[in-house]
């Protein structure tokens, strides 16, 4: 596809408002986490995508019927006001979804309405948040996911996200992360769902500043190029009663007689 | 585990009791098709394993909470009244799963509500019901589920089930179908969720005598033993959060000083 | 990556110039295997690819080290002298395909010593050669090579091959086919070989035109488009002593002293 | 299988008589790492397995037909003398694998004739021997082969084996490592090849005491449990054509007639 990617960054928006924890994100990211994140897009896709931002406390969460109807990638964060998410909307998402928008969730959007009903498990995890150093290693080296990030990213100071996450087992495995306290975590996966494409991607919690990470920028924006649709069709798969046989057959010969 | 492997098969129970289907099912099926599935698992797998039966039509649809904390293996036919199962025990046995619980889901169960919840997808797929011959090919020959079967099961009449199904990937793919009017079915797929293990297989509808064919019974009876648990606890997982570090790590040296 | 995917189209050569099928195969194939091949990519990837040939009668069989040097994506076809293939071109194959070339093995190059060498497995399978039809089912409709290919692509002539194909589980399954013998083969499958991708697919026996079918020629195009490098650096993975480590850790707390 | 599982213990037995490793070797494992291996699993399986060890310097590596022909699982420690193993051993192991035989490959049998023509890559990794920490988690706590162990097993000192790890994407992956430096391994992981299963479990270096571990013998018993063939037919797949089809198809209706 020629045309730009259209990607719609989608924030809860809630810790850069909350009494606690205004100030520092306010230092962290003054244009929001999902400003920061649509930045980063910006910066290394260019022409190839148009970017805009939604979040939670607009009219339908900012992702109205027409907002999905002219998005080809959705990113998510989202953390403290999960259950504040319009079941609406979450199917309104998953359909897109199972019809070929791509999906990115992150880091503490494990836990999201949308990613767990796409999922199918708990999306559970172990996690500790002690500034722990975390080291993100590529499993997958011809991943386009991985092309062109450092291996290891080294990721100074952030929560640790442990083992067992419990998810699907991945389709494609990018990443594995180490961190100093000595757990690891399958930090970047995908997984295919009706005609889309999910990634999840873990580092990025909001008390440090790890959207600004040049690595970790090249690692979204190559998630969005792979999960971007290859169709302008977004159906979702559907029920299908197929009207007749393109081949005349039965069963021939004595050894199924019986 | 020495112990049998207690399961409960759970039968939708409709076409045996619906005006248009009654006389048919009576024929094919005496016992409900329910009775005729566990008949075949107890017949093949004799003492290793404690057979019962639940049906829709039961209080709780026969899965209350004792029931199902008493099973170990469950296996699900449902077809014309998928919407009249209660959300309140989709989410017990989804939860049961999770924990560890192992669940066959038959033919047409793959529009059942517990399905759709645990593959996160629409898990639809085309059909015709026009008598095709299905033919069940082994894809996967040292897969315990595959033991003791021939190459392909030979099911004379059957209803068409083909591509695209919209499922996950499946983390196992035992068996595909062809069918004489030229389609195919990924028709023997096997999943993890949670602690648990999902075998979903196709052949058996309603109209015709699948499950008193000795190759079915004998995939039916290898898939039970196959998703049997590993362990007695049935707790699915859950967020954790770490109270300290295995290891006391820190950066070092000056290549990750930035 | 910008520049043209150069793509090496590798024949055997050797159906069209034997004595039995010479004759057939100028009316088919007037610029050999490899001519059809090499012109379908050219038409529908134009600027995007620069196309080559080369066959197993040249000189170090056209792959010189040169040749392959220059190569992103390799596509071969052989059939009946797999034996007289050197292994040290097959050597210099496996090392390019594990540094990061593609490779799209056809049909009878199922059982050519790179394939398996790369697959580790016998790669043998059951075929029958009656003109049966085959359909190809895409059972991954959000994968790159099923873009704009029909559900299902209808070849009215070819062999058969069947299952069992004693392949690895593929990382990627993409292509389904059913026979009209009933027969079914998974037909597309994609691999990832240390920082190489191969895809294997199975329409293309000599006997017929298969690769002058427009949904054929599709797939190979999205085939060599898939498998291309996402990096100009070639060299395989490689055993790599790491001087220190980049954390500083220690086991920490009673619970492990033991 | 009511019967037991015959299992045979290789070692290379290098490390036990060689000048530099032998006095340490003596005190760690005066059975040699075979011995101890041997041991573990009849400690822990008991009647379950009839077990009996090979090593490199034996006649054909002790690895005759004969010896073969009544292995059900095979387990394999070689590290310094990969080389001297003879290519006829090899193909021997490699067609016993693909009929059904079952194969453990250990720590530095990563590097072994046998695991590289399996897994068709360079198998390659990153090490350091610097008495790191290893933690290994369980990621797939349904698998048979993570039953009984903690999460995560503790290892006090052992080498470090770091991605990038050269293997093809497990069918499985059961266990991921983390080091005190920092670095991750999938160090379990399981794959299907034939008719035949392998799995590599990484923690065991000849210096350290690892195989006297609790939690690591369990892992090899259940590795041993899990690998062990279905069938007592051994016969690797093979070509067959097919003499008939099973289905008299022919392409019907007006839409294929192109």
């Amino acid at each position: 596809m020629s045309s730009p990617i259209r990607v719609t960054v989608w924030g809860e928006n809630y810790h850069e408002h909350s009494e606690r924890d205004r100030e520092g994100m306010a230092q962290r990211y003054p244009d929001g986490m999902h400003g920061a994140i649509a930045a980063g897009l910006s910066e290394l896709l260019g022409d190839a995508v148009s970017v805009r931002t939604a979040t939670q406390d607009q009219l339908e969460h900012g992702l109205t019927a027409d907002v999905l109807d002219n998005t080809d990638v959705l990113t998510w964060w989202g953390h403290a006001t999960h259950a504040g998410v319009s079941d609406e909307v979450v199917d309104r998402v998953h359909q897109r979804v199972l019809g070929g928008m791509g999906l990115l969730v992150l880091h503490s959007g494990h836990f999201s309405k949308i990613f767990i009903k796409l999922m199918g498990t708990t999306c559970s995890l172990s996690w500790r948040n002690s500034a722990d150093a975390e080291l993100v290693w590529t499993v997958s080296p011809s991943h386009p996911i991985a092309a062109g990030v450092p291996q290891p990213i080294v990721v100074t100071e952030q929560e640790m996200y442990g083992e067992f996450f419990d998810i699907p087992e991945p389709d494609e495995l990018v990443f594995v992360s180490g961190f100093s306290g000595g757990e690891v975590f399958r930090s970047g996966c995908c997984w295919r769902r009706g005609r889309g494409k999910v990634f999840y991607f873990s580092p990025g919690d909001q008390e440090y500043p790890v959207y600004h990470h040049p690595d970790i920028k090249r690692v979204l924006a190559n998630g969005v190029q792979w999960a971007a649709p290859t169709s302008a069709d977004f159906a979702p798969p559907a029920v299908r009663n197929e009207p007749g046989p393109l081949l005349a057959g039965r069963l021939s010969g004595p050894e199924v007689s019986a």
